[in-house]
């Protein structure tokens, strides 16, 4: 039995989410139809990071355990050519029988995209979430650095959250990126696993540091507090990339 | 009698063109329609630069007499709120009764933008066109200089093109930027004006230049044979972009 791993980017505009769900499109069901196409084989396909509906991903990776005989670029390129041209396989490697996307994954990395001109892009509107008033980039970053190291991220949690909510956070930054001349702000985010709804709660209380409606040191006070009432808004989907998933 | 201009940015995917045309949206139709909403007046709307279908504009100017009151803010900002999510009024300005956004424009700036990773990136599919093969930006840099200058262009006109084919191309570039970690291509092109698909069969000859396919010496003897059969395929339209216009 072979075990293969892909990764994988879509644009999360028209999918329900990651994973299967009976109210529509997942990014789940169309692998899962796509493999079966290619190989004959119905097979379950494991994915690394849960993104909900909205959210994008650059760098989504999966794994099937399989007995076909495909070579791996016939894998890469046969699913491409097979999958609705919003999710596509960048890449296929073998990789051990042990190997799970999800459970194997001990880095996450995540970006947040703002579009922070005075009128919100049209070009953009699905891809970055507006922000009209005019960001600190340099403000935001310096607020993020206390996300560095293992805290217990309760305060960012969303709802239903099981279990333990201590995470390692390996990468917290904010800067600005140029598009369409458009100032354009990425707020990037890595850690060894994230709790639902973590990235969006955490940009969502980012954003006014930024605006300087909040002071830089808050974002260690709602830390350090557990309590997701002192965190801001939930940001919206639409700006939110899981970006890379690194395994051992 | 007021004349007002106005910087517009669209998402060219789900329109037929800027101008009016009878099977479906155009900008043009959209802008008029806000401009009544907003102002009560029925007025036509001047494009400064003819786009068509799927072509997108970061920077076309238009303009529009009137009699409203409203102020400048005002205008803008309600005719953006009016608008559909795809197309947006960036600024508005006073001009004098004498502007006619196209017939005053003395260059336009267009950007056709080339998807040039080895899989077609489906965050981008609607924005830049995808060549699977590598190319040598550099390569196609130096090609693109013989086209500065006034020249006759008809070797890259579409058909029907009516009158002189004579042009004059102020600025003619190639460079990599970044977008997603992917290897992305932008193709510059400003003239006094553009003949149509002119921009779109430039870069049509200049692909197979950057791929090595084609002396880069060729595109200098397809514009001097004025024969629009040696010049390469139209490329399509979702990579293009009217950048700006610029006026005396």
């Amino acid at each position: 039995m072979r075990n293969i791993a892909l990764k994988i980017e879509y644009d999360g505009t028209d999918f329900v989410g990651s994973q299967w769900q009976n109210n529509g499109r997942s990014v789940q069901g169309e692998l899962e139809g796509a493999w079966q196409q290619l190989t004959q084989e119905q097979r379950r396909i494991q994915l690394a990071g849960r993104t909900d509906a909205g959210v994008h991903a650059r760098g989504q990776v999966a794994n099937v355990r399989t007995e076909t005989a495909h070579d791996l670029p016939t894998i890469q390129r046969g699913l491409t050519a097979i999958l609705p041209e919003d999710v596509a396989v960048l890449e296929a490697w073998e990789v051990g029988p042990d190997f799970h996307a999800r459970h194997t994954a001990i880095r996450r990395d995540y970006r947040f995209l703002i579009d922070n001109g005075p009128v919100a892009s049209p070009l953009l509107r699905r891809h970055a979430v507006h922000v009209g008033g005019k960001l600190q980039a340099e403000a935001v970053h310096e607020a993020m650095q206390v996300l560095l190291g293992t805290h217990d991220f309760a305060a960012f949690a969303g709802a239903g959250q099981a279990g333990s909510t201590v995470r390692t956070c390996y990468m917290a930054s904010c800067q600005v990126i140029a598009a369409w001349q458009q100032p354009l702000i990425a707020i990037d985010i890595a850690a060894n696993a994230f709790l639902r709804h973590m990235v969006r709660n955490i940009v969502g209380t980012l954003l006014p540091v930024g605006g300087n409606r909040r002071g830089n040191d808050d974002l260690a006070a709602v830390l350090a507090s557990r309590d997701r009432r002192r965190a801001g808004r939930t940001a919206p989907a639409h700006g939110l990339y899981l970006m890379s998933v690194s395994y051992p």
